[in-house]
């Protein structure tokens, strides 16, 4: 498979521009922010040959990007000792069908620019790379050590916004993650899955079934590192800055007090994304990182998809209204007896209220049906 | 007994105004801000003249205590059809051996003045009204639909905050708030029942033995209202009131969708007094209110006792720390094998990180224990 294939693609440019961001993404780890900065002013054409040190540009070219001689020198220092790495990445990628996105593809998801220099330089995507750009998308995160309850409703959440159109977005991990995939699978809805290591390699392998299943369901099982790259901590705490930096919103459903998912729900805080947390028993560890997003991070209180919805700005879950009695009428009808009739002047002594505020509120009260007026007074309740 | 016995004392300024005050508790119903006015502006014993009809003030002066003449005239035709129901309340408290505390009163809850007009003329009390001034207090409330899960929590938390000598504060229901009284008794501690009703009455009446046991621990059971009130709708409205007003927090364990203690949660914020709600699993109903309150109300989430001794401001539950390694540490920790010793070269082009950065993380790596240099180079973990 040629690059043009790989990209989907005759243009030219956008091969280039292709080509130089998979031999930087091979260069570096995720999150460059170097690397990141040197794209974004220079092109990633020029900005490989900086990175390889074919080209030295004068210092006040780099002080223009923000980028000190030194922090250049330091990232050549970070960047050489993979020169030889870049040369397979495309062949790796064609070998497993994989997708090659890069900023210029109609299915990148914009969202992820938000992230800056810290933007991946391009994405590796197996499955429909469309579901990238479904207009609406929302995390549904959790932790791998998850309860039944914490299953239960990351499904439901999860199975309630398939069913709306909206792309579920999450890691590849058992628990949360697999239960939020499964649900919008079952829906027939988008599922996105980002994966720490390449695309190439089901991690954990317990998850091949899933993940071939979302990649055939025009879902995408979606990675910034090449095939062939492990999925080191590093590369799971800077995947986590995807998926929250590919959502609208990031909820977490189960986490312990140092779930990984907490750094993902931190990307969305800094993101300036909706983050919310969904609540479970103080008893239960598996949600003591929800209950310290909510105290601790402003996190909104999350029940349920009508909740997540009104999380993401798509409308907002009213309370059930029903209009509430004015204090008189409470004591009216604390004044009233269903068995026997009681005068106004009565009623008045028992609700300590003036007559005339006891009539008022009895009219009030038999719109309602709460009392019935007779010959001999006034009871609770509608017409026997 | 006399009214001397019933307030504790031979003042007979103190005795006059509990007198008062006992008659205006007994023309009016509880928050009764109009009377409340009146008292603070022209004192108890004017004040039941003017309510009575029998102080004709000039509009001047009534308009200086922010009330009109029509405000006052409405006011008294609520009080006047009760003109007959404050000649006995005196002996109706001393029937049943219970304590009269005015804002004279070296027990009066003085947390309650916060309540402005709406704070209570008097209050009826059985056990020690010594309770009242408990320096700390925390109210612990819930719904009476309380699930096992809620009463064990409420208990935790109440058992804990009376085992520091914290006063706990509660209504008389069932649920939540027995669970509450109960742990602070079995504790050791002191607790407060509000009721909605009179104080000679148990309600509900399965309480008898548990508000018994309060009386008799030298916790106290009070109420705004006369002996003899009935525990009508409005009164349970008004007395949440004064759970939040005599406590320096208040926390909802579990409560319905409208749970009576979102009402005392509403109170708590409106005096500007820290309100907690305890999470539970978001299929309980039972706990629905207490996420409506994080979701809607700003309320912050409590986990157990550590969260509402932080809540209270009493000091800061302060998280596990441990000290984060930097990125490049992570990075560097990923490269490394327990099996296979790596040269710093090698772990470079592993972690994607330039050599000296490799040197320098290792180093600090092997001071946490996390790696170890040989002379075929470093591997992860201590020196075997």
């Amino acid at each position: 498979m040629s690059l043009a294939e790989l990209c989907g693609t005759d243009d030219p440019r956008v091969i280039h521009d292709a080509q130089s961001r998979a031999w930087l993404c091979a260069l570096s780890e995720p999150g460059d922010g170097v690397l990141g900065a040197l794209v974004q002013s220079f092109g990633s054409a020029r900005a490989l040959e900086i990175a390889l040190g074919a080209d030295e540009i004068p210092a006040e070219h780099l002080a223009e990007a923000g980028l000190p001689s030194r922090t250049l020198a330091e990232g050549r220092r970070r960047w050489h000792p993979r020169r030889q790495d870049a040369d397979h990445v495309v062949d790796d990628a064609a070998r497993v069908g994989a997708q090659l996105l890069t900023p210029a593809h109609p299915h990148w998801p914009t969202r992820v620019d938000d992230l800056g220099p810290h933007a991946p330089l391009c994405l590796w995507v197996r499955g429909d790379g469309a579901a990238l750009t479904t207009p609406a998308a929302v995390a549904v995160v959790g932790a791998r050590a998850a309860t039944g309850y914490g299953e239960h409703v990351a499904g439901e959440i999860a199975g309630a916004l398939a069913t709306d159109g909206v792309a579920v977005v999450s890691g590849g991990a058992y628990g949360i993650d697999g239960a939020a995939h499964r649900a919008a699978l079952g829906a027939g809805g988008t599922t996105i899955a980002f994966l720490a290591g390449g695309v190439d390699r089901a991690y954990p392998a317990g998850h091949h079934d899933l993940l071939r299943r979302i990649v055939a369901s025009g879902g995408a099982v979606v990675s910034e590192v090449p095939c062939g790259s492990a999925p080191t901590k590093w590369r799971f705490l800077a995947r986590n800055r995807l998926i929250a930096g590919a959502s609208d919103a990031t909820v977490v459903v189960e986490a312990g007090w140092r779930s990984g998912s907490l750094n993902t729900a931190s990307h969305a805080a800094t993101l300036g994304r909706p983050l919310g947390a969904v609540p479970g028993p103080v008893t239960s560890a598996s949600s003591a990182g929800c209950h310290r997003l909510l105290r601790e991070h402003d996190a909104v209180c999350v029940t349920g998809v009508d909740d997540v919805r009104e999380l993401a700005g798509w409308g907002s879950a009213s309370p059930p209204g029903a209009a509430a009695r004015s204090p008189e009428a409470v004591r009216v009808a604390d004044a009233l007896s269903v068995r026997a009739a009681r005068s106004v002047e009565d009623i008045a002594r028992r609700a300590g209220l003036a007559p005339d505020d006891v009539r008022a509120a009895l009219g009030l009260l038999a719109l309602e049906g709460a009392a019935t007026a007779s010959d001999d007074g006034w009871r609770a309740g509608a017409h026997g």
